[in-house]
């Protein structure tokens, strides 16, 4: 039976200061380090471990993993980044406050864009500093992949060919897999896992730096689903 | 025109204490961990960059990598942890101060065993707490691989698979790599890629954290090798 964890990184900079993120490489908070410390210390004392993982191409998310790695003295499993499991790309919103962005376009609209399956958010020029058409993580990526905004949606669509190539053949074979990614690659992998619908999907949130835990059978079919010592965290006050 | 960067990882525990330390999985000392980060420091600063990097399994040249890649903004390219790229195993010698080894087997013995090609230290029993056997992170290595005891030859044999299968092809595609290991996988690298003789080899130390920058034409042939910034690294009593 191979278990999937996904984990979310822990608190950003923009987080703390309620900012879009998006494609934007901002490093954790002190406090996202302090969280991805305690995730890994609790995967560590639930018997987890893992036989490979994956992450982002974005810092708080590699730096979650590597605190994590430490954390479990895993730092010798191989541990690979693509840019197919960052953020959903946030478009215009990036790297703006989310009450400046509600005074603009009403609550209403931002929640539309922040929790609908299907809704873009204005998307950005190419010629924008935050276009990842200029940064060298992206240079062998195809133009054409490239977004300037994306809906869940968008982001599940290129999310999926890593989970189908990579991902799921390590699962297949029994491996145990981690997973250091972003709040809408976690709720449209948990989507596609589940089964869950359009609709359903807008209530979704996942929270930073708590393992949320897989376990799949040799069909890759589902057969358990949970958050790691939730009742522990809960009681941590880490919501 | 493809650049080779073999880096040495920084002070250890075990180096600081003076002992033989092979596979023993000791974390980088204080000063190691600072000698990292001028390392990458000064790679950064001389325009280098990397697109892939590969390290032991071993804490100590995994976290000299992580603290690289970070000064470098590198933490998204792909890094690799392989046991071939695993310092030499020191067999009995492994966790036992330099000093009390030479006075039981004399000084002549011990600089034969250090830096010899051919010789082997007392090999360890399966039975013993060092043997990798039980290790986790060798669980997929055949035992048949598994070392007691390791020459320099010994090192470089199982060293070299893994140049020819991994390293090699991303020189070839052009690709510039980091690879950030042990004194004496640097010493077998050095001597293949240098054709240094056996008896030549002796006399090749390899400092902590001193990047050594291989560059290689389209035919894998040799065009340039020197210490990054040497005179610098010099001038900062760093021998």
């Amino acid at each position: 039976m191979a278990k999937l964890v996904l984990l979310r990184h822990g608190q950003s900079r923009y987080n703390l200061e309620g900012r879009f993120t998006g494609w934007m490489d901002v490093d954790l908070s002190e406090r996202g380090r302090a969280e991805a410390g305690e995730a890994g210390w609790l995967m560590k004392s639930s018997g987890l471990t893992f036989d490979i993982a994956f992450a982002s191409v974005l810092k708080r998310a590699v730096r979650t993993l590597w605190i994590v790695l430490d954390e479990m003295d895993l730092m010798w499993i191989p541990a690979l980044p693509c840019w197919r499991l960052n953020e959903r790309f946030y478009g215009d919103l990036q790297g703006r406050s989310l009450k400046e962005v509600e005074e603009q376009y009403g609550k209403e609209q931002v929640a539309r864009w922040r929790r609908g399956f299907l809704e873009r958010p204005p998307a950005v020029e190419t010629s924008d500093r935050r276009y990842p058409g200029q940064d060298p993580r992206y240079r062998d990526v195809p133009l054409s992949l490239l977004p300037r905004t994306e809906s869940l949606q968008d982001t599940q669509k290129r999310l999926l060919p890593f989970w189908q190539a990579l991902i799921g053949p390590e699962l297949e074979k029994g491996k145990n897999v981690l997973v250091v990614s972003h709040g809408n690659i976690i709720r449209a992998l948990a989507k596609h896992l589940e089964n869950i619908s359009d609709d359903d999907i807008e209530k979704v949130e996942i929270a930073t730096a708590q393992p949320l835990v897989y376990e799949l059978d040799e069909q890759m079919c589902l057969v358990g689903r949970s958050y790691l010592g939730s009742a522990l965290i809960g009681g941590m006050e880490r919501k």
